[in-house]
């Protein structure tokens, strides 16, 4: 069984505090604002596939963690985009993580997929080559039980809501299916419009035609453009969002005006934007979209510092999101300036600005959220989702912004099994970082409670708007 | 009552240890070589205001935080630079405060107010929505008292020494006042000249006028500028500064050439320095500043990366110091290298340096400080002030630099009822940290309260000439 | 005696496991993959001299130190350039050390060097004052007998190999008479050809003059250059060696065309080259260097970020390496990217990677080395190789590259008599480190106990391809 006590300070006054308060947070609600599990699963509520393609095949952390270490990504049945020839039996993908899982020792997937394998499935024993089969065989069996459809581990999940991250072209009709179907799990989509807006890319023409023909008007210039987006918030908000979301390299915003606006545009609708005018436009649309939210009340979260394909040789082999975007260090105090003094005060606006650059949780984050009222931070984002990251986080943060600055927690996973694993080690992350305040009387027990409970969904829920 | 553990280290080991070197420092005297109180209420020695007056309206820390959660800071009662109303009831300030005190968990503020409430007035009840007026009350009738009026709590608080910080402009009538009082408490100015360099500033020509009349010369030249800031230094360490105190976004320094300088400062005069004028003339007073430490021997401390005022409505509306100074990353290597090559061996030449941006206490400021002899490190600064900041600060700095090229500590407050605490929170992080060190068996048990006692105020006087 | 526990954490239940984990790794053999001790010692055998020549005179840390804090160079018996007198009295040097030992409270340098008296000369006494002389006494009696011998102490220090540093136009001829002796101890060159791609130093004419010379043939362009590079590196590969290494301020890598890498080395040749040609060649010769690395199997180490001498008058005075070489801030993921785009998953290609700069260890470092195959991290290194230096490393990387995308440790050390102490501290630290992941049920024993035997020994062995 995995250990109760598991990811607890070791020290036991600290532990006997972080164990009380985590029971007031174990079985509480999972609220889950921003993630990207596909709607499609739930929508058509068909069996999970087998261990391969659920666990392995489609984790990024898996697979960039095996890839380091020499196991070529066509191993692991990562499909080509040329066609060519990938491994396609789930036993021998499965077999390869199984003889490797010891790489991830002391990492989060370490510790997600065991205790996923363990809540989900009841499997305790150690994943290893000696293993994998037997554990192979237990999942497949599971998986094809009525009760571990898609919508019947939502319930047991205890998913109060869970937001997925769609396109401003797409058509939620996933969305729309599960809203028809009778079923009671709350689904809500979030606007991505960062299509819309990448005018250098090949595929941003195809983009904007689309959100053309999705808006009912032809985009012939800025005014359409911006009409167009508005009129797919309010679809959007129309199907449930409550947010949108935003990732740029660098969270520069800056104002246009409105004839620089209209000249940037047409130079990309004429396929002939400069690298100036991509980099002017991201900012001016940073200052658009926060007005929208001025506006419309979606929340608005930014997610900068990502440096997306950072290996063109897997990005052209196997396409994005095979674990090769890489941080870039990120300035928030200069780039945010425009944006906050200008929307920063807006009764009804909010953003929530995530970071990979953990040097600035003390420096430039937690100074910021600690001032202006629109602005909160998400938490550990990404490479920083671990137990250290968590801590850390809390450590830089809280000081100064205090801990009601803060969004709480989102799983931020499109791995669906994992969700549980990852509120619970977020929970119990939490628990032994307020115990360790306890336990050093900065805090007292009885706060400390009421914070658990606001981290482990409160602050979730009332950042998001998503109470019912 | 406060617990008498609060704030060590929870591991038995460690936390035995903490509370012995904690006993050989607790009742040591305050040295304060650095702070913000206003010397006016040492010379008028009159009683302190209402609670609201002395505890939260001048105090940016709880400004910021209940700013950034939504309550407007008319309601705190800070006035408005245009006149318009604002809250005038202390005791609805102070309830305001007392309802949303939560917001302040786990942050330093919280500490240092209920380690004041506790210290100063006996008051150990939390600070809450209910309890707000009885706290209040509890308060008022105290500072009533002969025994709660300014020079009593200095001397209550056995605070050897205060110094506060002081323009270059100021006629430190209120240092005189209290020389001249026959009080023996030592309050001694800081040169602050910072308003003198600012030629960009619209407030400049206005102090450069100051400057040249309280210096008995009028500037019409840089040559008068620098005998002015001269004559006022000495003026200065008549009245018993012994430091200098300097704040720069970015801690840039630079020679110019002597006729470059002159021409620099002659378009300033005329109104017509640009940016680059700005930049290279700050560089410059920064060596200027240097070369005068090193010829009279006030200690030069240097405050880089603050971005003041990131927040313009705030400013226009409140003016300085509400809690909208943003810090950004800040180097020195390069930055300082200029300054450190000239001065930085220079018999009788001391730089105290501090910083925002603690990603340089391990990459930059350690490594310079074991390295340059007039180089020390100034404590934990403004945000970082806080338990996990000083120990993020001893954790990485103490392995390049050691202890004995830092200042030591000192509160850098304008709150006065706060400064015990402040030293007290200080003194007992810090031995929790030796305490740490003496439990893995990196440093003896003898050495550990050596090091205590230099934390607490040996160093602090030492580094600040401050020995009587 | 020092203590059985120094070093490891404080809880009595992670300090249970770290002894046990320490058990298993306390007595393994020493892999020194990267350091820079002199192979003459070796070669010549003969005894080492007094003990300020051996432990103090060479030793930045302890130099920079006591300089930082007024104890001039000279007085430490470092010779000047200009042949000016300086101590020359051992006892005096050790005895100003002892004096000031007290400064090192807290330090790596203190744990060593206690470390190193109780391990190599059996003196449990603390070094101060009063200590000296009686200490001096005891090193310089063991000194003269055979068994403190530079090969007796490589024999009972369990080295298993040691790998030194070499310029690219050392002969090496210490390596040979070390191999021509038929001494058992395995002593091999690292190949380090910075002072051939500094184009605008004033050496840099002669060391390619000495490099044409060595390699047979006239360097009258960049196709000689790089031939004579590649003829050396077989060489260095004939005498043993797996490895070379680079030092840069910034790794940034970018390919010339053959063109203007031809046109930048004739300018450079004529001495005209500029600094913006420093800064291309220095990014194609990486390019180069990898591309040779992945050619011929030498393990490619790149140690970028130090600012070399940062004080011009200790350099001008006393030359390099005297403790004011300072970090800057160093950026990996745009730099790197050129290189490990088109080396990163060459099989047979390795790069282990260094910092100054800590912050990118979570940001850069660790999602570069979980991704890229050909990438691991080397140790903390420098000013970072130290307790809490090491536990940040693990923190910070371990969980997003795993352990085993880690080049496990190195000492780094010109100390030689230093060798032990340094591996020693290592395994403990590490060991406490897993017994924290233990203790907090995060990884079993088992695994615990097979990651600590990778990371004190097995991963340096297989990351520089040192097996036998």
């Amino acid at each position: 069984m995995r250990h109760p006590d598991r990811y607890f300070d070791a020290d036991p006054a600290v532990r006997g505090v972080a164990r009380a308060l985590y029971q007031q947070t174990a079985a509480l609600p999972l609220v889950c604002p921003h993630g990207h599990v596909d709607p499609e699963i739930l929508a058509s509520g068909r069996p999970f596939p087998d261990p391969a393609a659920l666990l392995v095949i489609p984790d990024h952390y898996l697979l960039r963690m095996l890839y380091s270490q020499g196991v070529p990504l066509e191993d692991l049945g990562v499909p080509r985009l040329d066609g060519k020839p990938v491994e396609t039996n789930p036993r021998k993908i499965w077999q390869r993580l199984a003889d490797n899982f010891f790489l991830f020792r002391g990492t989060p997937s370490d510790c997600w997929l065991r205790d996923e394998l363990a809540g989900v499935f009841g499997i305790e024993e150690q994943l290893n080559g000696r293993t994998a089969m037997d554990i192979y065989d237990r999942i497949s069996e599971q998986l094809a039980r009525p009760e571990f459809r898609p919508r019947a581990l939502f319930e047991r999940f205890n998913i109060e809501v869970l937001c997925t991250t769609d396109a401003a072209t797409d058509t939620l009709e996933h969305h729309r299916a599960i809203l028809d179907s009778g079923w009671r799990g709350r689904v809500l989509p979030t606007f991505r419009p960062d299509a819309c807006v990448a005018i250098l890319s090949p595929a941003w023409r195809g983009e904007i035609e689309r959100l053309g023909s999705l808006a009912g008007r032809d985009i012939t210039g800025f005014g359409d453009f911006i009409a167009a987006l508005e009129n797919r918030r309010t679809f959007f908000k129309s199907m449930g969002a409550t947010a949108t979301d935003h990732a740029v390299v660098e969270p520069y915003t800056a104002e246009l005006s409105p004839e620089e606006a209209r000249r940037v545009f047409a130079r990309a609708l004429r396929g002939e934007a400069t690298e100036a005018d991509a980099h002017a436009f991201t900012a001016h649309m940073l200052m658009e979209f926060a007005r929208m939210s001025a506006e419309d009340g979606l929340v608005m979260q930014l997610h900068p510092g990502s440096w997306r394909n950072h290996d063109p040789w897997v990005f052209a082999t196997f396409g994005p999101d095979k674990g090769c975007d890489i941080p870039v260090a990120t300035e928030y105090t200069r780039n945010l300036r425009a944006l906050l003094n200008k929307f920063g005060r807006c009764p009804g606006f909010r953003l929530v600005l995530f970071t990979l650059d953990e040097s600035t949780y003390s420096r430039e984050l937690a100074p910021l959220a600690g001032h202006y009222p629109a602005l909160r931070l998400g938490p550990p984002w990404w490479f920083h989702d671990s137990i250290q990251g968590m801590v850390r986080f809390r450590e830089r943060v809280t000081e100064t912004a205090g801990i009601y600055n803060t969004a709480g927690f989102n799983d931020d996973t499109r791995a669906f099994l994992s969700i549980p694993a990852r509120h619970d080690l977020s929970r119990r992350v939490d628990a032994s970082f307020l115990a360790g305040l306890v336990a050093r009387h900065i805090i007292e027990l009885e706060e400390a409670g009421e914070m658990a409970v606001d981290l482990a969904c409160r602050l979730a829920r009332e950042t998001y708007n998503l109470g019912k």
